[in-house]
């Protein structure tokens, strides 16, 4: 099966209680392909200016990226974010965001891509988002990330996105912002009503809750002492979760839970160095080891 | 075996965004010793007033609370405090503290109590903790509570009651006023170098993470929407720990776990009504059935 991932390829500029890094390769869609490739291939679809770095995409066909979607603006500049994260790594400021090529962004799926099965939506315009989803041809499952900007600013465009994808995925303030309930079980359910089967809430270093009409399965994070640059966890966090799903080609409770313990394990490797310097070069035992402890941890 | 508690004993006012109370029972002891007589008797040691009603020492008793620690200070006045929950519950302000007979607590413990293999030192002055400990003849496993207050005004104390002590139970801010650590992995394993074999840092609706020197466990916390009043939560989380271990009569890695399992399930029923309404009259069938669906719920 294949999974498609559209959404921002940046360069960031980060500081952090553990140093800084100047215009890294980063972005939504980066980030979950570069976890979801440990699953299978992954097609991405993007914008960058003429001044992405040759070499940015060399590293992603090198993992198993299918930049077959990857648009250059010929005379644009590539996004850029810089942010400084606060001392317990628990916020963080942007200093600044330059949008560029993405402020215009209107995607296009190649041809070859309009067949996949699994999508991504990553954090974009939830208008973006449906014109997406308008260009492929019967997806099986379609999940979504979104944020308060468009929350707040795009209400309308994102109660219709609602309805016509099968996941979404937020993180709590979020949640809370959307549903206008301080509860988070009662915020998720609440989610479930406007349209999608499945909802996970993520709480960053406290784990994820995965919301279905049945059920409500709460999973903690994956322990790590070492966090250098929480930059990027959310997103490799879905691909590592869009990239099980894919490779089980099915979507079922069981499926859905290891997924979701993929997401943690992934996030938490993402977080122990800057940029994708850690997701990068990350091993399939290293996974492989996390996954059996975490099982481990878990089973009662 | 046998359990043993000291700790406070109160009348609580409670405002919540659900509703109020006004002077109900309520104290780290007796939301522990409730919790926990759902595993044995528990043996309680505490200290109230002759405002102290009989029906409250009736209500104990008749729920397997021994109640021959319970020393009545002629013409003192019962412990009480007052408190309100900011409107998403995550946190309280308090409004009044009268210690009243607490406030020159000098725990007695009778007799009959000194052979007590497991000993749970809730909440109360580290002086006082280590004074109790003096009184236990040969414990099996120790476990204590704190608070900033202490770490903040007898630390010399608290140190000196971690080297005596099997197992810390804290939340995550006081973990890291305790190390300077703003982490809570490299907090946790910072309280292990100062003497407990097992750290328990709890994270209220996050769950709880268990410290050992070989591993560090997360543990989600059981969903609950319907939150009344979360007063007592962390106490009835210790009460339902301690109970497991002292009902399987051993303290190794997979009955810990359970024990830990245990104790966020407790903690969630307690958080469904005010004051002990929940826990006073909860059913050995609904602690199994949450056991049951939290097991199948982590298993991956």
């Amino acid at each position: 099966m294949s999974l498609l991932v559209v959404g921002s390829i940046a360069y960031d500029s980060i500081k952090t209680p553990h140093g800084e890094v100047y215009e890294v390769l980063g972005g939504s869609a980066v980030y979950f392909s570069l976890a979801a490739r440990q699953f299978g291939p992954v097609r991405l679809v993007g914008v960058v200016g003429e001044d992405f770095r040759p070499r940015d995409v060399d590293f992603l066909k090198q993992r198993d990226v299918d930049t077959a979607g990857l648009e250059t603006v010929a005379g644009g500049k590539t996004f850029r974010w810089s942010g400084e994260y606060s001392p317990d790594m628990n916020s963080r400021e942007t200093l600044s965001v330059e949008l560029n090529v993405f402020e215009d962004f209107q995607p296009k799926i190649p041809d070859s891509f309009r067949d996949s099965p699994f999508v991504f939506l990553a954090n974009g315009a939830p208008g973006t988002q449906i014109a997406v989803l308008d260009q492929i041809e019967r997806p099986k499952f379609v999940m979504a990330d979104t944020m308060d900007l468009w929350i707040q600013t795009q209400r309308a465009d994102l109660i219709e996105l609602l309805r016509r994808i099968d996941g979404l995925l937020l993180n709590d303030s979020e949640a809370h912002l959307l549903t206008d309930r301080p509860n988070v079980i009662a915020a998720g359910k609440a989610i479930l009503e406007m349209g999608p089967k499945r909802v996970v809430i993520k709480k960053g270093e406290h784990g994820a809750i995965l919301f279905t009409a049945e059920e409500i399965i709460p999973l903690p994070a994956y322990p790590v002492e070492s966090v250098r640059d929480p930059t990027g966890a959310g997103d490799s966090f879905a691909g590592a979760l869009m990239g099980h799903l894919t490779k089980r080609g099915a979507v079922d409770r069981g499926v859905f839970k290891e997924a979701l313990a993929h997401g943690t394990i992934m996030a938490s490797t993402t977080v122990e160095d800057f940029g994708v310097d850690r997701i990068g070069n990350l091993t399939a035992v290293e996974i492989e080891d996390r996954f059996s402890r975490f099982r481990g941890f878990l089973a009662l």
